[in-house]
């Protein structure tokens, strides 16, 4: 059987590549020209390469997703999850503009954003590779981080001079290149339109991941500027933002089949990542990671059992571990089901084959075989990091003594070259965490969890041994229950005055500190420091050796007359494919389109399904007029893409083969999940809200027409 | 929307008359032939009529279900559900066959059933409904149901007189026509062929009445008779018995939209009920039976949360609460999807209004609104009902003190006049419940419960009380707590040697016994058995005055061209229909056939999803052969028709347009659970085991060529 799979995921991958994986850079897309015109593109491809020209660069960075300006006067069209905050900032009692949703009546009455809140409009991308290497070359390790490190806060730095911009220095094909990314920082933005939360998160986290799915997951918010029509805070006299282009959402039908695109800034993915990182990943990340958050949540449950304001404490805590164990065991659910390991590992032998016939594959062999030990190394250690990763983590006040003695440490340095997370803006931060802890800790509990989780430290291999963490909790069984009892029966790092108090203390005050918790702390800082110091180290060697294997891959992939994209990293990619359907499992076919119909048959009127009734009321009616779908007679609601996305593509329009916004990005299928590591064109799809149901919900039935004209729609 | 989606049910519900629905006798198909040849049937409609003949003669009664002759030395194909008894019956320590399944090697090897294990092959079924209605004729309610009762008995009797027979009287449109169904009672049964539980129940209780499904729920049995051809008790000497006929297991593909025709014994439906009775069933019966439930679960849930041994010891009895709530639930979803108490009531007003213009319309119109009256009756005390036969029968103590006074009390009749239940063949059962007690029993939890159940009663109105219980429990919180205490404080019925002496005591010694809890049951019998009595007389008027409902209704759909099939009644039915997906949801399209690559998704090595290894190494191998599926290239498992079965009909074969047997009936889709009251064409399938996998499996994974052979098929 295993042979058949194999055979079958790998004729499936290959395919894959002539179909729609990939997260393209939009300067690539010219060079994959054919590919998207056969795909049924009917613009011009290089004009998709252009970032400061029309459609990219109506594409933005919103909140902690993606959007789109819709309107020449700087109307913004993302996921209601995605304004979420915006949405919540301004509710309050007597006003929940959550449940009932808002829609300003006009230009006065757009409520500001949360004064954090920031749209960015990507203005430069240019490769700066040169400039961030240039100290970098010749030196190995540690030194090669630093001075990347270095280069990168300069020439982040000299940007930024230019007032109202931010930039950052984004790593394509893994220290390969390096780009500066040039944003104007709109920090004036307002909350225009937003459908009821039953509408924009109907289904709520049980649909969460789901197809088929009935979501009207959108919101439309407005930046504004200065007079002088640059960035500035918010002012009762600022004026809306002119954009350099808005899409314009489309009046068409749409159908299975049909070509689609979509822009905008997904976060992470590793989809070129070495066929022995697949193997670590599958063959123990994921498992270990699953048998670490569970054995985490019955140690919490069984330590709570009897106390219900325990329970209380760690719920948000057990919550979280539950999620991070479902995706967990998603991800690894579908990197089997696709075969994964066996799929890269095949195609990694592939291209040595063919670097074996290059003229500098000694060089790039060699390259490579560096990284791989500084994984070996990693691999090699990867027990005790994930458990001590855990012990410092995940106990809330050992974890806020540790805080306590790294920021008096840092606080030592200048501003400048404290470590992120410990300088000066980051301190509001760690107060508020400190506070934090009074609502999430107990003592029974949170010793429960260390003696759980250091025991499984205690019996590792002693090569993976630290000396200071042997030092505070002993070797044996014994010796940490001991140790354990006497850290929480004497500190006063329970009492929350007192952390705040501590947070104020310099190192050699907190190092002189009798608290025992603190102390320990102490005992445990030399070694967190090296352990930090030695992954760094790590990840400047594999900074400067993975360029190699990403040459071979590039290379390789010429050779295929393939082109390669970068994997992900909250730049601007644009990714190309199609409305398709998907057979998630013997028996089972998913239709690409979803109705109200839907809407309907879920509604249960209790949380997360209460459609609300002036929706039930609407879609009774039946009067869909224009918006309705021919072949369907009714209403659609959201539609299926195979489409690459990943996490930060929330709210990336979807456009059709002419340019016109026909979808909005919101989620992917929970068969997906296994995507950042591997593209599986049987199972990946990526789920939009139909533009015809955000039309038809704004024409009739929480109308606004005005804002409908704006966008050149028919108003009813 | 209420308006558009009756609009819908109407249209579809008067489309599924024309389509599929129905749970035919077998003499009604010659009435309705042409229908027949126009879904597909290639046979002649009469010769299906024949309970004697071919082909109805080789389906019979097996276990609690239904099973078929398939060759003619009496193999008997039916489900593993059906048969799981006698693979129980035959695993002992060593010897696990309900895991490891079974082959019999020859003959010699086949193992005998438990010896109350039967299957009953109809020989006669003929009107008798003079003979039952001769002494009931004049007489009203208990009267009634009286004289049909013993007319009953008198004419199974005298039916029984046939050595080796089992007769009954099956009632036919509600008291319209009585048969008497009779049946040769075969008793030496032995099981020939079973797959591993982990084929034969793949997916067990979480796959249960789920579609995709992929369950090889089938296993043969052969029926043994004496050396002179006559049902005997097991012996070595036993011969296999001849049946009159046998069905042909097919050797064809089938495929979506092929006439599918089936066979069986299903148990009660509700189809013909008034309209009023659909509308307290939707109305009050479920909704309140899902309070109940649900009450009764947080009671013993919160009585016993810190009480470990009491959590195990009510372990089975909530999980019965659990799966009937579930039950009643879907079945509430079912009924309201399909708007069931609107489209009814238009169907019952529309036969009103035809029967205004019939000559006998005012006498049919007073009997139905005598036999209205008796419903109403009954719903005006159907509270009590529910509460009083919770209170009765759920507490376990207080249930075997009700059951002993009852018995002590019926055993001062002869016998036969003894109420059912309570008959000498009954003890051995009660004697098994009175022991059972002891594993299922917690006072705490008895006295929580019952607090929570007559706290319902004491507030119910005035006229639905009962002196008997108010006398026993109180009228008020504070007294019920009271008595309770006292009645579980007093008792010695928690031990079970107590019970097991009391069970032998006579009704003079029972009623001046001392215990509490026996005293309590006491007072109660007298209540009991009026509410007995009063409800044998509701029955009783019932029984006459339904006939008149039926007669108009029978008439009515006589004037729209259609028959009328009786209700379930545990006799013998035949659906007709085809092979048909499904669209159970907005987005999602359920395929008609399965394959084995589902059995694969499915498995993830932990119960019920485990594939045994030689059926996962035989699928990767994929030596399908003549049994795969040309359309799909694989093997299929089990495929969908759209045909009107209900409980009773598992193990009824599956025959094509021209008799051939192309599967195994062993569920129902979830979605169809509402289907005993009513039929909606687009949410009622019934799951089968496509014979094609039985025949692969016996083929190429666990090979048996003789049975193959011995049933006329390819042996590999």
């Amino acid at each position: 059987m295993r042979r058949r799979l194999l055979a079958l995921s790998l004729s499936l991958a290959a395919n894959s590549a002539l179909a729609n994986e990939g997260m393209w850079m939009p300067s690539q897309l010219p060079d994959i020209a054919r590919q998207l015109r056969q795909a049924g593109f009917q613009g011009k491809p290089g004009e998709l390469a252009g970032l400061a020209r029309p459609p990219m660069n109506a594409v933005v960075k919103v909140g902690g997703g993606t959007g789109a300006f819709v309107s020449g006067d700087g109307l913004v069209l993302t996921n209601h999850h995605v304004a979420f905050g915006v949405v919540q900032y301004n509710s309050k009692p007597g006003r929940d503009l959550i449940q009932d949703g808002y829609i300003a009546a006009d230009r006065m009455a757009e409520l500001p954003a949360n004064p954090d809140y920031r749209v960015l409009v990507t203005t430069g991308f240019d490769k700066v590779t040169d400039r961030i290497l240039a100290d970098a070359r010749g030196k190995q390790g540690k030194a090669y981080y630093d001075a990347v490190d270095a280069a990168t806060k300069a020439v982040v730095a000299e940007c930024e001079l230019d007032v109202g911009y931010r930039c950052s220095v984004a790593n394509m094909y893994y220290g390969t290149d390096f780009y500066l990314v040039k944003q104007l920082e709109l920090r004036d933005i307002r909350l225009v339109y937003a459908p009821p939360n039953d509408i924009g998160n109907y289904g709520g986290e049980v649909d969460n991941f789901m197809w088929p799915r009935h979501t009207g997951d959108f919101t439309l918010l407005r930046a504004y500027v200065g007079r002088d029509g640059k960035p500035a805070d918010h002012s009762p006299d600022n004026i809306p933002y002119v954009p350099p282009a808005h899409l314009q959402v489309s009046t068409r039908n749409v159908k299975e089949g049909d070509y689609a695109m979509l822009a905008g800034y997904p976060g992470v993915t590793f989809r070129h990542r070495m066929a022995s990182e697949f193997a670590n990943q599958v063959g123990w990340q994921l498992p270990s990671r699953v048998a670490l958050f569970d054995g985490m949540i019955r140690t919490i449950e069984t330590a709570s059992a009897d106390d219900e304001d325990a329970r209380v404490r760690y719920a948000s805590q057990v919550r979280s571990f539950k999620n991070s164990l479902k995706r967990a065991q998603g991800e690894l659910d579908g990197l089997r089901r696709s075969d994964a390991v066996a799929v890269r590992r095949e195609d990694e032998n592939a291209m040595y084959g063919w670097l074996e016939r290059q003229s500098d594959a000694a060089a790039i062999r060699a390259d490579i075989a560096a990284a791989q030990a500084v994984l070996d190394r990693g691999v090699a250690m990867r027990e005790r990091d994930q458990l001590l990763g855990a012990i410092n983590g995940q106990a809330q006040l050992l974890r806020s003594a540790i805080t306590l003695q790294r920021l008096a440490h840092e606080r030592a340095k200048p501003d400048a070259q404290r470590e992120s997370g410990f300088q000066q803006r980051d301190e509001v931060l760690i107060t508020g965490q400190l506070k934090q802890v009074q609502r999430r800790y107990s003592p029974v509990v949170e010793k429960a969890l260390l003696a759980h989780l250091v025991a499984q430290y205690q019996v590792l291999p002693a090569d993976q041994h630290v000396p200071e963490y042997d030092a505070l909790f002993g070797t044996t069984r014994e010796q940490l229950t001991a140790r354990l009892d006497a850290l929480y029966a004497g500190t006063g790092l329970g009492g929350e005055a007192n952390r705040l108090q501590a947070m104020q203390a310099d190192a050699a005050t907190l190092g002189a500190s009798s608290d025992p918790l603190l102390q320990a702390a102490k005992t445990l800082l030399p070694a967190i420091l090296r352990l930090d110091g030695e992954s760094k180290a790590s990840a400047g060697e594999l900074l400067r050796l993975r360029p190699a294997y990403m040459r071979a891959l590039i290379g390789f992939r010429e050779s295929q007359g393939r082109a390669v994209y970068p994997d992900a990293n909250s730049t601007l990619r644009v990714s190309y494919g199609r409305i398709q359907s998907m057979d998630p499992r013997d028996g089972i076919h998913y239709t690409p389109l979803t109705t109200v119909q839907g809407i309907v048959e879920k509604h249960t009127g209790v949380e997360p399904f209460i459609a609300p009734a002036p929706l039930l009321d609407a879609i009774a009616k039946g009067d869909f007029g224009t918006t309705a779908e021919p072949s369907l007679k009714t209403q659609t609601v959201n539609f299926l893409t195979n489409l690459d996305t990943t996490g930060g593509n929330s709210g990336s329009p979807v456009l059709d083969a002419k340019g016109r916004l026909i979808g909005l990005n919101f989620d992917s299928n929970w068969e997906a999940v296994s995507a950042s590591w591997m593209f599986d064109p049987r199972y990946k799809r990526a789920i939009h809200v139909d533009m015809r149901y955000m039309r038809w919900l704004m024409a009739k039935v929480y109308p606004a027409p005005h804002l409908l004209r704006e966008m050149g729609l028919p108003a009813e």
